[in-house]
């Protein structure tokens, strides 16, 4: 057990509960409890009834979002549970409000059955601005998130979409530092699960505008028997699926052969299965972005001894961390401030590029901002809210 | 529209949310992220995936209700849907909070269908130490709360229970003013939705134990058709079951006739619908408790010219006012601090006489506490957690 394990135990028997909500209006007198609570709030009820919209305008509606969870791929820990996973929504419900003043609302959900969950969800909705799936394994969070897209808020799962886009702009700054152009990078993803996928995907520009997108044109994704390639008879429909937009020439092989000659390294999968010879196969100035938890794929200084130019990995005691909470408060704050329908593809973009514009001068050191500077969630709140705004799909607020 | 009414739109466009989550921990540094989140979460995390019921000692569980509404019964203004409701589910979190400590999260559903609203629940549940279904109109509510009893978290719904503790506690006092036994009262209820049934039954010990509960004999539910009796052919399953309980002598006729030397009037219906003529043919000293809101059944002042002893409506601008807010937080608090199962008909009596038990001296004009006492609300937790331990359906907490 490590210090912060001990740690974090006490705190949370300690504290039963990071979270808590606080009254936004006085209740000491008839009078307020007459404004807040009946007969006055009857007004407020009625004109909702009449003008759904005014929901976003007198309600919570407009700023908060829920944190659904089935448990069932939560941190490292892999299915632990609905209940298992309640710490992490609270520790994600305090960071909304900490970076982007969102009120997170946590729902561990007790099924992992896909449809039950999406009927949930629908179900819920009229209380929230936007929702936030987390943990939840794939395929299920692919076929859940699909789903929603109708339902008039963002549905948007953080596992996917967060992580592609913190990736995304880290590439675009690495891209700044070593000078080569993000569209002839030669990717090699390790990793075909949720994160590994949204990153492939929001990479080659997959549904996205190619005006706003400039996609990388070489990608091989591979998972814990190699190279995803038409060849194998082991893939599920979804890795299947990848091969639309990834591995274009049609390669087979390990992981050891997709690296020989690649520019980039992308590690969504497991500590310490890259290697220093591994490192030294790749191109000149290779980009190293070892994400896996607590131990990356790579150890940054092992990665710099074999020649890596840029070394990025999920743990703050190292230089560039590549941390989700870069963005998601940025990207629902950016949403609710439009009242948009959903998240769109440019959105994502615009997200990324804020993010990465974040860093006034990136260095091999500093590709990505500090994950506690709390300005960052405002600038891409700014440029979501415009995307959203341009596309369409959402609007400025009426005013109070 | 009133005074109240424009002031609570104005509040609630200027707020846009009455309500609002605020961090119990610091989140200023990297090991504060590290205790609260990654990767220090990960111990609690496995912590409650050994030990299931750890989840109340560290998450925001042991203190949370949810408050479930589909908008279909919403005070007086009847069907106006989930988004509309909203106004009211924010205003009783911020109730929980205030007189109880408890974090009341409004969830308001996008559906009407009884099974559709079981499911949603039974899916949110783990997040949650109880449930409070709120404005969800008969007969519907009575199915889904009684569905809901095997969830192994409380499901209450306070439009019934809270409605009828509350009558309860105001009887028992009312009993003392005017020195009629509770149990010899001649009992007339106007109104057969979820409150009047809820009444009727708390008062005639429904599914209670009779040791802990002295029941009231005579009964008559009226609704807008005159007396709930056998030999009427419009009553609807719902209404037909209230004979196994209520008019036991089998009298037909209207509302007047069920009035004729009754002790009490209880009314959950509309304004304005009982004359002095009414009153003058009950009982000496009759006890009125007019509940209809905002306008009463009658008005206090006419209904003490006509000679009612004891005169309890739902407002504030009048003595002996009858407010599900003496209960809710109270009851909920209790359950919570036991970890209780669910909320049990002993724990129901408990709290109405924990209720009538903090008038220290009843009389005409004060047979409830002030709704703005906020002492009441932990008198009422003792008493309800003390039944729940009684009854074996909670426990003590273990010690943080």
């Amino acid at each position: 057990m490590t210090d912060y394990d001990s740690q974090s135990l006490q705190l949370h028997k300690q504290l039963r509960g990071k979270w808590e909500i606080h009254s936004r209006v006085p209740l000491k007198s008839r009078d307020d409890l007459s404004r807040a609570y009946t007969p006055g709030v009857a007004a407020v009820c009625e004109a909702i009834a009449i003008n759904p919209a005014a929901a976003y305008e007198m309600t919570m509606k407009g700023n908060s979002v829920a944190i659904v969870s089935d448990g069932s791929a939560v941190l490292g820990l892999g299915n632990i549970g609905a209940r298992a996973a309640l710490p992490v929504m609270e520790g994600k419900a305090i960071l909304f409000k900490a970076f982007a003043d969102i009120d997170g609302v946590p729902l561990v959900v007790d099924t992992q059955d896909s449809q039950a969950i999406i009927n949930t969800v629908r179900a819920i909705a009229p209380t929230f601005g936007g929702i936030n799936l987390e943990d939840i394994a794939a395929p299920a969070c692919f076929e859940i998130e699909d789903a929603l897209q109708d339902l008039g808020i963002p549905v948007f799962h953080d596992d996917q979409h967060g992580t592609a886009i913190v990736l995304l702009a880290a590439l675009i700054n690495a891209s700044k530092v070593t000078g080569k152009p993000l569209e002839e990078m030669k990717v090699v993803i390790n990793g075909a699960g949720a994160a590994g996928t949204a990153i492939a995907k929001l990479l080659r520009c997959v549904g996205h505008d190619p005006s706003v997108c400039m996609p990388v044109k070489d990608i091989l994704i591979c998972d814990s028997r190699g190279i995803i390639s038409a060849d194998r008879d082991d893939l599920t429909d979804a890795k299947r699926q990848l091969l639309v937009f990834a591995n274009q020439q049609g390669v087979a092989g390990s992981l050891q052969d997709a690296l020989v000659g690649a520019d980039v390294f992308i590690g969504v999968s497991k500590g310490n299965l890259l290697t220093a010879d591994d490192i030294r196969t790749m191109n000149r100035d290779p980009i190293i972005l070892a994400m896996a938890n607590p131990i990356p794929e790579i150890m940054p200084d092992l990665a710099h001894e074999a020649g890596a130019a840029v070394v990025g990995t999920g743990r703050s005691d190292f230089p560039n961390q590549v941390n989700n909470v870069l963005v998601f408060p940025g990207i629902f704050r950016g949403a609710l401030d439009a009242a948009a329908a959903r998240i769109s593809e440019s959105m994502k973009i615009a997200a990324a590029h804020a993010l990465a514009d974040a860093v006034s001068q990136p260095s091999a050191e500093a590709i990505l901002p500090d994950p506690l500077d709390h300005s960052v969630a405002y600038l891409i709140a700014a440029a979501v809210k415009a995307a959203a705004i341009a596309e369409g799909i959402g609007h400025e607020p009426a005013d109070s």
